[in-house]
Order: C-alpha cells, then sequence, then structure tokens
C-alpha cells in the first residue's frame, strides 16, 4: 500500500471486509506509546495469583487464584479510571465514555490459565488492553466511540465467557464440569455472574464497533523467523474424529506374519498417511494424531483393536474436508493391505473464524508505521476473538513466543515484544477510532 | 527315510540327538488306537468344569474351577490303573509299572485355561495321554519302560509347574500373584503341593527316558495346509521389551508440521519398522507390537512420549539379537528424521527349546505309519516341555487348531483330528519303549 493511499481516509465499511486506506494519525495521538515498564510490571504482579515451583501459573478458571487475578485487574482497571462490572458470563468489562454516540470499540483478551501453565497466554492481551486504557486516561486522549476492554471469563476452558457473551450457553454446556472441580454454571456464580441469564446472547450485531485481542503466537513462527508482529488472518477451524480400527487379536507366537489382522500395525500406517498428507499440500495446515490405544494391549498378544483420534486444522474449511478425503483414501489402502476395518467418528467440530480485511490492515499500517516487521499468519490456536467474530468485525495481533512454547511454565515473551504489541493494539484503536 | 532304514532298530542315544532308524513295532502293537470316542467324551466331560457362556473355559490355575478339573482327571487316571500322587509343586503324577528297570517315559499336558479360554488348549494333551495309558491298560500291553502321566500345575501362569519340576522356584516367583488371585505359595498349597519343598528341582537328569507332549498347535499353519500333524521343531526363545520413545509435547494448533518432534509419528515408523525387518528374511520368525500409550494423550497435543512394546520369537536365540539388530538400525534412522530419543529395556528372555532330533524322527515315522500327513514347525507358543528340555529328551505332537483361532472360546480342534493326535502319541511311545 502506497503513502499515497494510505493518507487518505478509509471510506468503506469495515463489516464489509473490503479493502480500506488508512488515516494517519494526528501527531499528538502518532507520538503516543504505552508505559511498557508498567505494563510489564502488571505482568509480573498478575503472575502471583496462581504462581507454580516451575515459575508457570495454574490459575485454572473458577478457581480461587482466577478469582485472586480478577480482582488484581479490577483494582488495575479502576485506576485506569475504567467503570468496571462483571455481567452474566463473569466476564469483566472496563468502560471509558467516548465523545460521540457511537458503538464501543472493545480490545481485551483472558487472564485464566490452563492446569501448570505459563504466564503469558492471556495475560499480555488483558494486560496490554488495560495499559492501553490508563496511557489514554493519563495522556488525557478523547476518543469518538467509548471504549471497552474485556477481561473475557474461563477461555482456555472452551472460551466459555465470549461463547455467552456472542452465542450464550446452553444447558448442557453450564452442566460441563471444569478443572476447578466446579460446573460451568457453579463456576459463573462463583465470579459474580448469573448462569441464569445465558440462554440468550448477551451481545447483538452492532453493539459492538470492534473487537481487537493483543495475543502471544503460541507457535514458533515470528520466533524463528525474528519478526515483531503477527497479523492474525484469522482463527483455524478444527475437525477432531475418534478413530477406531479393528483387527482380529491373536496369540503372537503361534501367528504368522503374514496371517494377521494387527490393527496396531494398520495405525501405524495411518499416523505416517495423516503426516503424508497433511505435508502433501502448501499451506499452514496442521494434522496431528494425539492419543492411541491398542486393546487388549499385551507384549504377547497382536491387537485386535486400536482407538486413536485425528485432529485437522486449518483457515479453510473447505480445505480440511479434502484432506480428510485424502487420509481416507489413503485409509481405505490400509484397510485392504492390514485386513482391518477403519470407523471415524466425528466428536468436534469449529468453524473457522477468518479476521476482519479491513483491521488486518490498520494492523499491518500501524506495525509499519512504529517500525515493526510483520507476517501475516493464521492463528492455530482458539483464541475469544472467533467466538465474538460473528457479532462484530476482529482483528488479532500476535508476539512472539521463545521457541513456540506455550501451556507450560516454560512459555516466555520478552518485555520488548509485549511493549511491541501493546504499542499496535494503542495505533490500531487510534486509528479505527479516527476513521 | 526308506523301509528298509527304518526296519533296523535304532542304536543311538537319544540324548546325543543324532539321526535314529525306527524299529518296526510288533504286529499286536502297529494295530493299536486309542478309543477316540472315549476321549473326546472326557474332553467334554472337563469342559464342564468352568465352562463359560461363550462355550470356553474359564479354568485359571489355583481356582475352585482348577481343582474341579483335576479331581475328574485323577478319577480318569485311576480308572487307567495308574497310580497317581501330586508333588510339591501341584503337578499329578499317573504311574504304570514296567517290565525292566528303566527310567518312565513321562507323557502329559496341563488342564488349566487362560481367563475366559477354551476347551482344548492343554487338554487335549492331558486327555490324550491318560486315554493312551487307558489303552495299554485295557489291551494288557506291557511296556519295558515305566509309564507316567503328568498333569503340570499352572501351565498358562508362565508354565510353573513343570518349571518347579525341572528348575524349582525362587521366593520371587512363589510370591507372584496369579489370575486366581492367589500368590503361586498359596496355590500350589491350594493343589496340595507343598511350596517349601521347591528351593531345587524334583527332577534330575536321567530321572526320565524322555518327555513326549500332544498338544493343539495354536496356529493355522496345519488348518490352512490342511495336515494332520506337526512335528515341533522346538519351542521358539522369547525375547520382550519395553520401548520408551521421547520427543516434545506441543501445541497441535499452533506447532507448524515442519517444527514438531512428535513420538507417536517416531511409533508408528518403529511399528512399521518391525513388521519390515521381520519379515524381510526367510523363516517362521515373529515380532509384534502389542502395547502402545501416547502421552499426554490428547487430541490436541502432539505426543511428546509413547511408551510401548517389542517382541521377538524364533528357534534360534542368535537370530532374534540380529533381528533387533536391524530394528536397532532402522530406528537410529527414524530418531534423527523425527527429533525424538527410543530406549529398549529388556524386560523377558526366555531361550529357545529344541526338542531332541531323535524324537522328532520317531513322531515323522509313527505318524507316516499310521497314514498321516506331517509337518516339521516350530513351535510359537510356549509349553511344558521347554522346561523339562535341560532335564530330559522331549518331543511334541500338533495337531490342527481351526483358523490358528487359541486362548479364546472359540479354540477348536476336531474329534478326528484330537484322535490322530493320540495315536501319534501311543505309537510314539510304543517304538520308544521298543528301542
Amino acid at each position: 500500500m502506497s503513502l499515497l493511499r494510505a493518507s487518505r481516509i478509509a471510506s468503506v465499511s469495515l463489516m464489509l471486509g473490503l479493502p480500506v486506506a488508512i488515516a494517519a494519525l494526528p501527531q499528538s495521538q502518532a507520538d503516543l506509546r504505552v508505559n511498557g515498564d508498567r505494563l510489564n510490571a502488571h505482568l509480573a504482579e498478575l503472575a502471583k495469583s496462581g504462581a507454580t515451583p516451575e515459575g508457570g501459573t495454574h490459575r485454572v478458571a473458577y478457581s480461587d487464584a482466577d478469582r485472586l487475578g480478577r480482582e488484581y485487574a479490577m483494582s488495575l482497571m479502576r485506576a485506569a479510571k475504567l467503570d468496571v462490572s462483571v455481567d452474566a458470563a463473569g466476564n469483566i468489562h472496563g468502560r471509558r465514555a467516548g465523545s460521540a454516540s457511537l458503538a464501543p470499540i472493545a480490545i481485551g483478551s483472558h487472564i485464566d490459565s490452563v492446569p501448570q501453565g505459563g504466564r503469558f497466554d492471556g495475560q499480555v492481551g488483558s494486560m496490554g488492553a488495560i495499559e492501553v486504557a490508563e496511557r489514554l486516561s493519563e495522556t488525557g486522549q478523547a476518543l469518538r466511540h467509548p471504549l471497552e476492554v474485556i477481561l473475557f471469563s474461563n477461555e482456555e476452558g472452551g472460551t466459555i465467557g465470549s461463547h455467552a457473551l456472542a452465542s450464550g450457553l446452553t444447558e448442557k454446556q453450564l452442566g460441563l464440569t471444569t478443572n476447578s472441580g466446579k460446573t460451568v454454571r457453579d463456576g459463573i456464580t462463583f465470579l459474580g455472574g448469573d448462569p441464569s441469564k445465558l440462554a440468550q446472547p448477551l451481545l447483538k450485531r452492532g453493539d459492538l464497533t470492534a473487537y481487537l485481542e493483543l495475543h502471544i503466537e503460541q507457535g514458533g513462527i515470528l520466533d524463528a523467523e525474528h519478526l515483531n508482529i503477527g497479523i492474525v488472518e484469522g482463527i483455524v477451524g478444527i475437525n477432531q474424529w475418534e478413530v477406531t480400527i479393528d483387527g482380529f487379536a491373536n496369540h503372537a507366537g503361534t501367528t504368522p506374519m503374514d496371517q494377521r489382522h494387527d490393527a496396531l500395525l494398520a495405525a501405524s500406517r495411518y499416523v505416517e498417511a495423516v503426516n503424508r498428507v497433511v505435508t502433501s499440500v502448501p499451506g499452514r495446515q496442521v494434522g496431528t494424531v494425539g492419543r492411541i490405544q491398542a486393546f487388549p494391549g499385551a507384549y504377547n498378544v497382536i491387537p485386535g483393536k486400536v482407538v486413536t483420534t485425528l485432529e485437522l486444522r486449518d483457515l479453510d474449511a473447505a480445505k480440511i474436508l479434502a484432506l480428510f478425503a485424502k487420509i481416507k483414501i489413503e485409509v481405505a489402502a490400509i484397510e485392504k493391505a492390514t485386513g482391518t476395518t477403519f470407523t471415524f467418528q466425528s466428536t468436534n467440530t469449529i468453524v473457522p473464524a477468518p479476521t476482519t480485511p479491513a483491521i488486518r490492515a490498520l494492523i499491518e499500517a500501524s506495525a509499519k508505521r512504529l517500525g515493526f516487521s510483520t507476517k501475516v499468519m493464521p492463528s492455530g490456536a482458539g483464541h475469544d476473538a472467533q467466538e465474538v467474530a460473528p457479532m462484530a468485525p476482529v482483528g488479532m495481533i500476535f508476539v512472539p513466543s521463545r521457541a513456540g512454547i506455550s501451556h507450560s511454565p516454560k512459555e516466555f515473551s520478552s518485555t520488548a515484544d509485549i511493549t511491541n504489541g501493546a504499542n499496535v493494539l494503542l495505533h490500531v484503536l487510534l486509528a479505527l477510532d479516527g476513521r
């Protein structure tokens, strides 16, 4: 995009997702930067809630550590002059008024962690959003749009808080037992929400101008390529299947090699086939076989049955199905060669959630004006933004994760990378507000 | 072997295992046949002890069903004019006097079953041995050698009774918990044995002239090739290893395919390599991977660790080690390609037990004189004969198992095949006695 085009005001609706030109910010805004030291100090303080001996965080949703972390976050939001409330789903909202009568721009993430998780996943985007609000407040910046910082509840347990906000929760979802030991229903009550009000979405289309989320990459691409900022083109769709392979269990000593119907030999060829098919076409798709068990499962019995899994992820749902079709063709040949039968049972389907092209363009332009290198990339992990996507334009900003390690005490993003990400978040917000 | 040579008396020691010429039987013995109807009726009656709804047998060693079956077998032995006793290991002995002062010829098998097993494994050889003794008794055949029918205790739990007889039992072996819930020690006591007397072998070299065992094949070779009698060339050695594969667990959504250290992909290539190596050389060797588990074992996590197994069986211990060496070479390449590490921990080694060549020759000649087709073959399964082998010349006679199914209620051998096998047992015994 040329500087000439970038200097014109974008005139196309974000919702239509068409290419936009980017407005230059007024000088007072163009010079604005977050306080990186404060942001990283807040992250370090937050890490004390549910800190583990390994240097990580065990702050599963609805736990005491979760509530402690939320109280700390709410204290920071109040210090940033935000009007704090908790919605029926237990999501924390911190609101700042706008000068015009417009739908708010929301920014945020989550602060709950996986069991024995790290200090950055969700927390960088949450503390980053609060820092953006605080910086705007202390520098007296008036925005046209209201600003809403949202810290979603129970992201790690299946983006529950954001799903409730955008789609509501079913009785079945409310009854699920979580890593805290509590059901979703009891957990939401524990956080000050009201699960009886979640049959319908809390949000409707038009309620938000946009939702922006800063997050660690959780993959190793930015780190390996020494890039500053990832521009998320979308959150991948996920299809999962339970795979059952039926052969014939028999005596491992008396059954000749050529008379076996070995379900584990078939399973091994299947795992190899999944890898081969998924890597046979260009793109960022991934395919994983994560679980396997052979039955009866003894040294001296040829496995008669194997239960295993398949997970395929890509930004394009059609590509997932095309890969699955190719895997099925390979499986037919494996069945024939090994005398076994495969059954695929679909257990989970999450549709891909593309981000809004106009917001991607704003992220790219803002990052470049700040002097950062960028890469457009899918998010292989799920995020709250994918839940908000059906209801509002969304954008996601990634910062590097060292060695791509995530959901682990070893998860790490540098102070500089986190500060860079928060500055991009700030500048995208300002650009959106100025349109 | 020509008829001319077969008519000369064998003059070479069984223990030396050299080729022998086979004596023709006197006409009264040559015409002798077992009573097949009675033998099969005894098998059907025995099957009532521990009968399962599926038509199989649950008669694990040291259980009430085992004791019931043993009482029935002892009643048959007494009816066959055998002098019945139980040794310190709980093995049942039924003795018939010989006309000369010679070491007895032993024949027998076991009557305990695996959990949810069949009606033929062990039982065919046990009832077959008793039928041979009864037929000799009712036809007034005087043998030079004493005859000893032995029904070994707890074969399925690791050839315990025959191991005790030939090698003694350690304190550790006596302390093992069995499928009956009892320890070996308590189980032997339950059967009327005396576990305090088992530190030393009950048998020494020279105590037996030979041990002959009739058994079902438990494989599908005789059945598939429509053959009557298998001449067992030996009981295979078994080497078992626990195999641990270390990779790196990571997020299945955010970790690109080319940045993974997937322990399950490595395990799959290993299973395939085991199959390829074992089938790459001529012979009857078998290799099995029977157990596998991936950790952490979730749809959405790349397996960081896999624990699996390896079992190799062959008549030649050196061939087992050569196959293992080839597998290790393939594994080194898999480690390099997948960024994983394999560890092999030896968990069990059973040395091969070749049968006595002179007895193999007697089985072949006897079967041919009775008009049966034969095949020389290894036993892929373990048997009491392998325990006796270090102490006495041994021979094993196999009869067909339908479709090779064993250790299952579906295990089946026909009345005709069982009768054929018992007739071969009778004629080998007579031939051995006449030498």
